[in-house]
């Protein structure tokens, strides 16, 4: 099956409006989606769109294009991107992959939802929707996410790790057909706490997570020292990591590729995957953004949608 | 001049007898400086150790040789690291390489020490000597190190940060020669707190601590958050980073050389380089253990001590 899949802008003042061409002049993703570009016909037309590269849905005017969060460019992002969401609820295209919008528009357009995640939850119903984040073959889901780091060690819980790893799980499975995942858990502390020395949320909260884990017939190693999580990772022997706070899985990943991070939406009923990085709206509109995360996120979601 | 340096054999049961062996093999480490052997002359000749290689400090017997934690195996690598620094202080070389040691054997042998730094503090009245860590060009110096997670937030203060920065300059310029090292300190939050929203310690201690470091005249950026830190620091944008706790700092490094990382002794008034793993006492003894951070350890060390 030849999947179809929507690109839409982000942001019309940042670099998603070119990176969504780059995308339809990539030969590798045309050769691997039919697209449709979804957003401002003045944005998407003003980053090198013709009718001649794929059809366009047009969410209407964003205003001018400024460099910087606007209220029209949140509105517009936002509606490139329900128009994408109806796209996949009517059977129109198979998946989509968005271009980086702005939080801070977002919010200044009053638009009711801080981020495509939360607005993928509702849309989807889907509460649990998280993201896979990926540089190549390294892959990590995290356990925590956007909170403060003295917070995060008490917001981490048995069931969080164990609903994260049986959704990872479930989307290697299901959406990159891996039929066994092999699953890693860092460790939160320093040499996994050294017994207790450095810390006890390995004792307290990862075995126990782990050992209902293998209860259920889940391979899921661990708790790992995390640098040696990474570098076994880096090895091959893994399939992916479960991190336990942001900078644990953010600092390898970039490291790795800084450029070309992908997120993917797992736990979702619709395929959508994304360029790891934000607006960069100090570097849009000069022809020198990097697409290299996009065209992976392009080609990513084009290999989820085809199983 | 020719730097002469020591080697010492680690624990005897461990890979640092083998390690020391490859190091006076090494073309590089014989062509970078003159080396006299520290440790029992049974376990380095068991290694390969001839006369041939290079002088012998014996420190006497070890016990036979376990592949585990000895009371025998602390006491002699203990007993070697001490006939080093005695070289050392009695200027018959100019620093020392030291193999890998097990806390848990110094323990049982009834070693006053619980490792390598804490010893070297007090026998070179330096209260504030620390480790720079390195793979290749990557180098990061801990503010906060072997703790729990949860409270490396707290342990983080301005003076800790503002000490740790001028330590990391002053060894730069010092032992490596880099006139004016351009320093970055890592956040502690995702990114960089944003604004306060994902934590408030990049407000209340790090800018304060970097405030007071640029009226003093160092060049020290931040806070950057630590994934980006990383990245541009790999694209050489710094000469070192300051990490703020164990993992930030370890998790890129052995992910960019798993089995290369170095540790350098800095803010001590001798030379100690040392590899960053430990004793593997699962591969000792087989001729399968990777002495490239060792190696690496005895080249490092012959640079600082040319200078």
């Amino acid at each position: 099956m030849r999947p179809r899949l929507a690109v839409t802008m982000g942001d019309p003042g940042g670099v998603g409006p070119e990176l969504a061409v780059a995308v339809l002049r990539s030969g590798a993703a045309r050769a691997a989606a039919d697209w449709v570009a979804v957003g401002s016909r003045e944005a998407l037309a003003g980053a090198g769109w013709t009718p001649g590269l794929c059809p366009l849905v047009d969410v209407g005017p964003c205003g001018p294009i400024r460099r910087r969060p606007t209220p029209e460019g949140g509105r517009a992002s936002f509606a490139a991107v329900r128009a994408a969401l109806d796209l996949c609820a009517r059977g129109r295209v198979h998946g989509m992959v968005t271009g980086p919008i702005s939080k801070e528009a977002w919010a200044l357009g009053g638009v009711p939802y801080p981020d495509h995640t939360e607005l993928l939850r509702e849309r989807t119903s889907s509460p649990r929707a998280t993201m896979m984040l990926a540089a190549g073959r390294l892959k990590a889901v995290l356990v925590t996410r956007h909170m403060p780091l003295a917070r995060a060690p008490r917001a981490l819980t048995a069931r969080a790790v164990v609903e994260t790893a049986e959704l990872t799980a479930a989307s290697l499975r299901d959406g990159l057909g891996i039929a066994r995942p092999r699953l890693a858990l860092c460790a939160l502390n320093p040499h996994a706490g050294e017994g207790g020395l450095l810390g006890d949320e390995e004792e307290r909260v990862l075995r126990p997570a782990l050992a209902l884990l293998r209860r259920r017939g889940a391979d899921v190693a661990g708790p790992i020292p995390a640098d040696t999580a990474w570098a076994e990772h880096a090895a091959g022997r893994f399939d992916a990591l479960l991190a336990l706070y942001h900078d644990q899985a953010l600092i390898p990943l970039k490291l790795a590729d800084r450029f070309g991070v992908v997120n993917w939406t797992i736990g979702a009923p619709l395929v959508r995957t994304s360029p790891g990085h934000g607006t960069a709206f100090d570097v849009a509109g000069r022809g020198r953004a990097d697409a290299s995360a996009t065209i992976a996120a392009a080609l990513w979601a084009a290999r989820v949608a085809r199983r």
